[in-house]
Parts: C-alpha cells; structure tokens; sequence
C-alpha cells in the first residue's frame, strides 16, 4: 500500500508516495502554469486517477489520499478557501476528488496543519504531541497540534498567530495583516524598516532609496549583515516581536516543541537562540523552561509530508471506523 | 447512580452529587479551618469514604468521583500542586481517595479546567465544543476547551494566560506574574493603579492614600463609579489589555465563546461590552466576527459543576473503556 500525498502552492504542487513508514516512495513537482480556478481542481483531480491507475498496475494500491492547501480546509462543509487560487473561496475540492477515488479515503489540510504533521511525522518534532509550527513567510500562520490532535477551532480557522495583538494601542493599518503579521511578515519587515527610516531622517545608509517600492526583505537582511543601523534594529523589534508571539504558545499551549519554519527562515534563522532567550524571558516559567525551540527540519518539503500523514492518520481512522484492525 | 463532585478551595470546599443530567441532588460546604497538607487530603478522603457508605445506605451508587483542585492536577504522575496549600507540591492525592473509592473511576482536575467543563455542561457555554473561560481573581487563568477536551500541553500547565506577554519591552518585575496577570489581576489592579499615582504627583483624589498599603481593588472599582480620572484610566487600560488577551484567544483557537470570570468579573462584568469591542479590533477578523463573549452564568459554582461534568466524562470513559454501552 501507498499514502498519496499532495502539497499545492500559488504556482506549483508537489505530489508524493509514501510507506506507512514515512518513506518516500515517488516525488514530483507541476507547475501550475497560470491555471486558475476549477483548472487547478482539474489538475489535482486528473493526477489522482493517474496515480490510482498507476497503482493498480503495478498491483498495488493507494491507501489514502491527503491534500495540503495554501488556505483553509473548512471540514463541515468540504470546501476549501485558498486566496491564491482565484475562485477558491467556497471551492467544494474534496466533492470533485471523491469523483475518481471511489472506496479510498480522501482528507484535505491546511498547509499549515500540514507543516507541524510532517514535522511530527519525521521532522523536528517527531514524536510530539503537543508541538506547533510558526511559519513566518509573506503571512504568518501557526500549525498546533496539541495533545496529538490538529486545533481546528469552531471553524476551522484556529491558529492565525498573525492577528496576535503584541502592542496596544491599536492602529488602523493593523486591519488587514494582524499586528504580529504587520511588522514581522516578510513583508512587515518591509514595513517595518520603512517606519524606521522615517524617524531617522539623518540616515544616509543603503537602506534608503531612490525609490522606497525596491526595498525588499532580502535587501534588509543583507544591511544587517553589512552591520546597517537600521537594519539592526530592524531585527531587534522583530527578534522581540517573535520572542512574545513564541512566549504566548508557550504559556498557553505548554508545548513541547515549537519549530519555527517559511521563507523568513530562512535568513532569520541566525537569531532563533536570541528569540529562545527573549522567549523564555516572557513565557510562564516551568513551561518555557521545558520547550524546545528550534527550526524546521523539513524546510520546503514539510507540508508533503505533512500531507503523507494525514493520509495516513485518514487510513487509520477509516480502518478504526470500519473495525479493520 | 450519582456524580460525586468536590471543589477544593484556598480556605473551604465544596461537595455536590449531581444526576448524569447536570441537576444537583445534595450540596454542602466544608470550611478547611486551618487544616494544611496530609489533613486537607485526610478531610478529602474522609467525605469521599462517608458519601460512598451514604448512597450504599440509600441503595444507590457513586458512579464517579471528580476533585476540583486549586492549581495544577499533574495527570502523568498523578499527582497535584495547590499554592495556597502548604505541602501540595507534588501532593499524591488520587492515590489517597484511591484507598477508600474501590472501583468508583477518580479524577482530578485543576480549577481552571473545571470552570470551563462546568460553563460548556450547564453554564453559559452549554453545549460548546470550542470554548474558553478566562479567570480574572488574584490570578488570572484559562480554562480551554477545543475539539471538545480540555488543553492539557505536555505537562498539563497549558492556559497559564496571566503570562501573555502584550507590551514590550520586558521588565523583571513581570518575573512572578507574567506581564498579562501583573497589570489587570486583581492585585495587577492596585499595582496599575499604584504607578499610575505615581506619574501623577498633581492629584489629590481619594485614591491617594496616607498608607499606600492600604489601596485595593475594591477602593480602585469604588473611585470609578465616582469618576475618578486616575480609575478611569486604570479601567482603560485594563479593558485594552482584556481585549487584546481576548483577540489574541479568539485568533489562536477560533472558540464559539470567551467566558469571563472570577473575582474581579464580579464588579468588572459592566466592562465585558467594551473589552469585546477592544477584541474584535485586533482579532482575526472572520474569527472575531463570529465568536462570543459573556460573562459566567455560574459565577461562583463553576468549578463544582465542572467537577461534576468531569465526573461523567471520567464516567463514560471507564465504561467505553471496559465496553460497557
């Protein structure tokens, strides 16, 4: 038997076979080419039965299938909302899978239910059942597993860290990212280092430009390895900012691990002691005593094998249901 | 067969049995008058043996026993800690009841678990899956409940929310309360208030006491309903801090309902429309939109009817366990 494993993004997907075990078995990558909408849900649709048939003749068979989607899996009415997929606001992916899937069970996750499962599966936090996944990359999200359960919430929306409120007052701007989301996103870093060069107009350092629409985070990170005295505050705020937002988990959750993973870290990877520390300063003392923090093991491939579990957990629970034992 | 609850406070306990249907069926109150360590178990063990030896006398059975204790249940190794009484650092208190309970299910949880179980059974949370009841007495706790359990963390001290960490920089006076509990406790309120006095040397109001020690929450809520300017602006930065605690539940876990209780909620209720207002500002919007906020429907009988609820739970557990329909 096989765990069929699929990990959409904005532009591409990744699909993989795994054992039981967690091994891979196949991996491939398709792009999305400009596809859009039910395009996209085609696409997925088509390489399910392709991998179905495969399967059969090779004598095996498809155990399970899991999709990991750059969005939100909302489970009582099997649609999925993903904001870069135009046309997938109450998207019914699961309705048009069950089409070619006949008996095999099917469950669709949130990419970032998906980064702490494979990081519990055969990452970082392998074996932990209560560990979240911070993901820091263009947004932030929090994956939470909390005693070896995923945390849905009554709508399936629960871990949206980004809107974590770290700073009253509040401010208008907040409304559409989420304080925490503001400032310390890839593109909060942006911002961030925008706000700081207006209250430093004596600055002269590359980080000001001719034109403030070309800095990027990229080239915030590389003023602050230059030792640029904007871009080391810059990472002082956001290195506080992460160390609160972890500190809250902490308290809250008693997890224990928490891995920090997306394209922010990445770079920033570099202050993940300085965040433990500010963390720890913060957080309900046994707990943030006993936490790990570290970064992700699995780096880009966490939500495929996020996925390769919860095709698995799909099996077992299917299996349980059906008194197979 | 009857439910036997005990809610164990600082100075007193209270014992109820109620009927599988939440309805009490005899109530008491024990005052602990001065008793400390092995006798507050001995006091436990004792009401445990007599309602045993009472509902055999009547013909009837205890189904399951439930202890409400204040501070932590350690479910690993079964045992508890309780800082208000002396020697309950790692207090073997299940094995105790154990001796005289037979083959009558025993469980032990801490208060903050109990008043949410007791809101989600019979209170104002009746029915939720998704729900949490924030505590705001001396202390400031959270009892959570997702999925349907309560959040344990990996050694059972999740919730610990008096430590949320909502305004940089830290200071190391936040070391033995968190920054949450050190400002909007009961005691953070005096401590608020008392900074706030001293940023104001030209005030003369009541709240300027010849003895300082002799400033309390009580004189703070007093001063307000007397539209005092240094209250008002204690409650308004309370409310801030409230809301963003809240938004920042309401982000994270996405509950159907926030409840809010303990002492100071109580005289502080009159706030709950604003500090909601505070918490949809920051929270996750579609989250915020959707969840509710109220005040405890059980006030002080929380924790007897949550140990009341966790007595059924442990009730069916036992019986699917030993399969038992």
């Amino acid at each position: 038997m096989r765990l069929l494993a699929i990990d959409l993004g904005g532009t591409k997907l990744a699909l993989a076979t795994f054992t039981a075990d967690g091994n891979v078995t196949s991996k491939d990558t398709v792009l999305l080419s400009g596809r859009q909408g039910k395009q996209v849900g085609k696409l997925i649709v088509d390489l399910v039965a392709d991998q179905i048939a495969l399967a059969d003749r090779q004598a095996d068979e498809i155990a399970a299938i899991a999709v990991s989607i750059p969005g939100i899996s909302n489970v009582k009415n099997s649609t999925v909302w993903a904001p870069n997929i135009s046309g997938w606001e109450a998207y019914p992916l699961l309705q048009e899978i069950e089409t070619v899937s006949g008996q095999i069970p099917v469950t669709i996750e949130s990419d970032r239910s998906c980064y702490i499962l494979g990081e519990v599966w055969q990452g970082a936090a392998k074996g932990c059942k209560d560990a979240i996944y911070l993901s820091v990359g263009t947004g932030i999200g929090a994956g939470i597993m909390a005693g070896g359960q995923i945390l849905r919430g009554a709508n399936d929306i629960a871990g949206a860290i980004g809107w974590l409120a770290l700073r009253p007052p509040y401010h208008e701007k907040y409304k559409n990212h989420g304080h925490f989301e503001y400032y310390t996103s890839g593109e909060g870093i942006v911002r961030l280092t925008r706000e700081l060069l207006h209250t430093k107009p004596a600055y002269k350092g590359g980080l000001r430009m001719k034109d403030p629409g070309e800095l990027t985070t990229q080239k915030v990170f590389a003023a602050f390895m230059a030792e640029d005295e904007i871009a080391i505050q810059v990472f002082k705020h956001c290195i506080e900012y992460w160390g609160m937002a972890v500190a809250n988990l902490v308290s809250l959750f008693n997890p224990e691990k928490i891995i920090i993973g997306g394209g922010v870290f990445g770079p920033a990877s570099a202050f993940i002691p300085a965040i433990y520390e500010e963390a720890k300063r913060w957080g309900q003392p046994i707990s943030a005593g006993l936490f790990v923090l570290e970064g992700s093991a699995l780096g880009a491939d966490a939500g495929i094998y996020g996925a390769g579990y919860a095709a698995l957990k799909t099996f077992r629970e299917f299996n349980a249901k059906n008194n197979v034992q």
